[in-house]
Order: structure tokens, then sequence, then C-alpha cells
């Protein structure tokens, strides 16, 4: 039986319909595709393809100029670091320039990987070098907000298989923060408690949306998912701004993160995904309010005219079913490390 | 240089990013797929394969089984019509009952066509069928809205191949209307007038975004359009309510509609593609606010990570430039109509 659920704190409904996954083609694969290195811009020896790094983690241990993560300003940019603002209307339309910074973490030199592979010291220096952009970043007075978010696979909009992720500053609070940082704002109001630590308190009795935690973070399927298998990661304690994570708690999320990306490979047979990390802006003034965190939505499905004409979601696989599935990976995932690489991309793992 | 756009109506800004369609693959192809006629349940002589029907249409001079159009309830429903929509709290969450309706307009007994080759009675009877179902839905005093609106190709969403659209019955107002109600009034409120009226009216003057127009409809690419060669047909005399509109003007919007079809079918090489009606609910107080219309987008692109966590868009393609290219496609549309029928689906015209 179908059920409507609203998510408290974007105010979005949508519709978990289990009966649709029983449609032919409910759930779609899209593969996972590989360019050729010899062409790849982010390939070591291949610098010059790319603009100069604003960022370069230098190898352990490798000669000078050997890299572990760069970060490069996007070839193509959606938007440009030079000019103002300048808001102006165009009759009864409003516009701006298009200002903002768009920039590429290249997060490995190596061209046949990607994030479920890494070892965790190599997660730890991408959500270093998150912090470290955004913190310069800010130093630009004119840039609101910086959105960290990274796509794997071209059917989650990724245009190069290299692993990478990017940054987007942005000179206004993009719509979706805005509406957690309200939905947050009122639940403070009303409780007079963050919103986030009720609902992991809450996830945490209840278990059935529980996909994995450890010491930091606990990572689960939200309430009203829009997407199958669409996943929370919220750091236990509470903080506003994703900057201010420690180095014990950034090896927390690293940990957990890739945990849930093999996770989706195992079970999900090696699919494409988003993820985005939402942080309150810099300049926010009630910190006890909102509480940073990530998610993650494989690409499963396609949205269609109903999604796009409606802002409802139909989602055919029920949360606490999508949880238990990748719940129910644990043991397997115990098995050594070496077992899991390497890995061709496009395969699921070989046991 | 790439620019913010704001939707006056829904507030939503996109980033109009030019360079970005330099992008190695920022366009990509979706093949349309076709299902075997042998198994297709919305083909004549398989009508026990659905529901029984809410409606049908009689072909005219057919025998007495013979039907142009039917309208089915759907066998993987999203929503359910039993029961009561009955809210209730789950710890800090709320869900409610999936009540509602949701049935498929087999929209012709034609196996091998699809929309942009309907003659215009055959699209005339689609807009009928959504109209006496609406009419027939807020009989039942649950239902808030009725969204009408179709899928082509499985990158759009469709799992059957065989042509047809959808309606869904929602016990509450969706967030999409919800917030271009909001705008809407918002803008009459501070200029006293509709802005759909005014938004025509500056399109028609300034010409740029404009695609097509007959005596009752008028195409355009929005200013804001959130993807590549979105579009929006919007009635040039004002009125909230789509089941108001007269046969002429019945006719007319089968007619823009079809040619714009056409359009993208000759520009986009056959894309799969979404539209959606949007109309004012039937419980609307205030008819001199909002403006019935109807969207239409293409897939051509992913949506991935920024927009899901930003809630703005990316579009690559200037709806000023999507509408010079589709605008200029005139001429070539004006061979006679045998020279269109019949096209195999999955190719372009053979001109």
């Amino acid at each position: 039986m179908s059920e409507f659920r609203k998510s408290t704190i974007t105010g979005r409904w949508v519709i978990i319909a289990e009966e649709r996954s029983n449609r032919p083609n409910a759930f779609r694969h899209y593969p996972i595709e590989d360019d050729p290195a010899e062409s790849c811009p982010f390939c070591p020896g291949h610098e010059q393809m790319t603009p100069a790094p604003v960022l370069t983690y230098s190898a352990p241990g490798g000669t000078n100029s050997a890299w572990s993560l760069r970060v490069v300003p996007n070839r193509f940019p959606a938007l440009r670091i030079e000019g103002e603002l300048d808001q102006r209307p165009s009759g009864i339309y409003d516009k701006m320039h298009g200002l903002g910074a768009h920039e590429v973490v290249v997060e490995t030199p190596e061209h046949q990987t990607d994030m479920a592979h890494y070892g965790l010291p190599q997660m730890v220096q991408v959500f270093q070098a998150y912090r470290d952009r955004m913190s310069d970043l800010f130093k630009d007075r004119r840039f609101t907000y910086v959105l960290a978010f990274k796509n794997f696979g071209s059917a989650a909009g990724a245009t190069l298989s290299h692993s990478h992720s990017q940054l987007i500053a942005l000179p206004v609070l993009p719509t979706q923060l805005e509406r957690e940082i309200a939905g947050a704002s009122k639940y403070h109001e009303f409780r007079g408690r963050c919103f986030f630590c009720d609902a992991v308190a809450q996830e945490l009795i209840a278990g059935e949306r529980i996909v994995v935690q450890n010491d930091h973070f606990v990572a689960f399927t939200p309430f009203a998912s829009r997407f199958p298998f669409e996943l929370q990661i919220i750091p236990k304690t509470h903080g506003a701004f994703y900057w201010t994570l420690t180095r014990n708690q950034m090896e927390g999320f690293a940990e957990i993160l890739r945990d849930v990306l093999r996770r989706y490979k195992l079970a999900l047979k090696n699919p494409p995904y988003s993820y985005m990390i939402h942080t309150a802006p810099p300049d926010y003034r009630t910190p006890e309010v909102f509480h940073w965190h990530a998610e993650i939505m494989p690409k499963l499905t396609e949205v269609g005219g109903f999604e796009w004409g409606s802002g409802f979601y139909i989602n055919p696989k029920p949360p606490e079913e999508a949880a238990r599935i990748l719940r129910e990976l644990e043991l397997v995932m115990n098995v050594p490390e070496r077992h899991l690489l390497p890995s061709p991309k496009g395969r699921t793992y070989g046991y």
C-alpha cells in the first residue's frame, strides 16, 4: 500500500509506492564508462591540459613533481570569478552576471580507480581539499556559499571518468539550503532543539533505516527518501559548519562514506551516484539550528513529467527495505581489503 | 559569459552557461525504444491486459468495439483510490495514506506512432480526455489536484513505448503548483496584473524567445529555462483553469503542441521528452491571478549533484539560441503532411 511521506526539513512530499517496483524496467542499470587514459586531462603528465592548480597535495615520499591530489579551475566553468554581481531587471525578469567559481578536485593520480576503492588516507585528502578550498574561497566576500559535490558515472552527470569531485562557489544561497535552513529554524523554534540531532536519535532507536554507523557518523535512508537507496550521513555531534570537523571526525567521515559506496557497488551493481555536502553558510548566525550532513543518491530511475510537474517524487523502494538490503551486506564487507582491490570499473566485485 | 537568471514565478535561479555546451558529451542522445506489439497491453485485442477503462472514445465509423482512445487505471499505481487521507505522525515525521488515482491515457490504437505524427483530431481527443477525466475525478471531494503529463521515451521515464500519457489525482496541492501560485499572487499584488499575461506580451514584443504562435497560443523558451530547449505554451487569453478551454482553443493547443514536438524531432533527433499541464486547482478562488499553461522538456542532459544539492540548474543552451534553432525550422516544416508520415520511431524525418 503506498504512502505519502513529508520531509520535515524541506517540506517536500514523496510517495513511497512499492507496487511501482513491479513494473517492467522499474530500475535501470547504467554502465560506468571508462575514458582512455592517453587523452585524460586529469592523469599525471597531462597537467598542462588543465588550468594551473589552485591547490596541490604532494604524494608522500614521491618525487618533487608527484602529486596525490590537485584542485584546478574547471575548463568549462558554469561561473567565473571576474566581475561584480550586478543584479538587474530585464523587463519583468531578473538576471545577474555569472559570478562564482567552479573548481575540479582531481582526487587521485590513478586513472583506473574510484572512490569505493580508495585507501582511507586518499579519502581523507579529498575532504581536506574541500575544507581548504572552502576556507580560501570564503576569503572572497562576494561568495555566500560553496557547494562540494561529486558525480560518478555519466548517467549521474560526470563527463570524465577519472575520479573527481567539484566545488561551486555561489554569490547567493542555493534554494535547497535556504529551504533546509528555514525548515530547521521552524523546527528549532517549535521544539527548541536541532532537527538533525532529533532525527539521529530517533533513527538510532528505531534502527530500521540505519545502514551503518561509527563513532562519529551515522548513515541512514531518510524517512522521506526521494530516490531508491538515497542516503544521508549525519555527524553524531552537532555542528553547523563542515569546515569545523576535526581530523578524527574527518577519518570517521571518510570511513563511513567509503563503506556506503562499497555497499552501493555490491548491492546495486556499481551504480552511478552523486553526493553533495550541505553545510551552513559562513555568515550563518544561529549555529545551534543547522547541522551539516552529506546526501548520497545512486542513479537507478529516471525523473519524469510527474516529478518535474509536481515537485513530488514517486519512490518505488521503501527506505526501510533499502536500508535492510544495504545493512545486511555487513558480513560480506568484512573480507580483507586486498580482496576488494583492484576491480575494473563497470563490474561488481568478484565475489 | 554565463549569467544567473531568476524565474519570477517560481523564484528558482538558473545559470545559463554557454561555455558548458563545449564540454565533451555536453548533450546526449537517448534512443527511443520500441516494445513488441505482440505483448503490448495498450494494443487493440489486448484490452484484457489492463484494468477496465474509465473512459473510452469510439473510433468514428468503426465497429462497435473499435476505439480511438481509452483511459484505464494504472496497473502499477503510485496511489490508490480507496480510503481516507489519515495524516498522522511517525515520531518527528509525518505520513499519510497513499490516497489518489493514477490513470493511463492510451492515446491511440496504433502501436507504431507517436504524438508528433498524430492527425489533429487525434491530438484534440487526448486533450479532451484530460478534461473529461479531470471533471470526473474532481467529483471526488478528496482530490485537490489532477496532474496531466506525458513521458515519451524511457530516458524521460516512460516504461512502455505505445503512445500514452498519465493523470495523477492528488489529495494535496503539488509543491510546484503551490510555488507557481504563490509567485503569481505576489506579482499580482505588486503589479495588479497576471504575470503570465505580462510575460506573453513581453515575449511577443521581444521576439527572441518565441518559437511559434497561432491565434490562441504562443510557444516560447522561458527566460529562466532549467533545461536546453525547454518550452512553455501559454494561452493568449487569460484563463486559470485548463478545463474551461473551448473547442477552438483546444484545436489551437493541439496544433501548437504537435508543431513543437515536430520541431524537437527535427532539430534534436527524436529526443525523449516530458510535458505537463499546470492548471489552477478547482477550488481556486482568485482566477484572475493564475494562468494555465503547458511545460515541455526534452531530455538531453543529466541532472547531477549540483542541481540536486543546490536546487539551481545549469543550462548550457541559452533559451534565445534554443528558440532561434527551433524557430528557423519553420520553412522545413511547411512540407505537406504526407511527407511527414509515417516515420519509424527512433529516426529523424527523412529529409
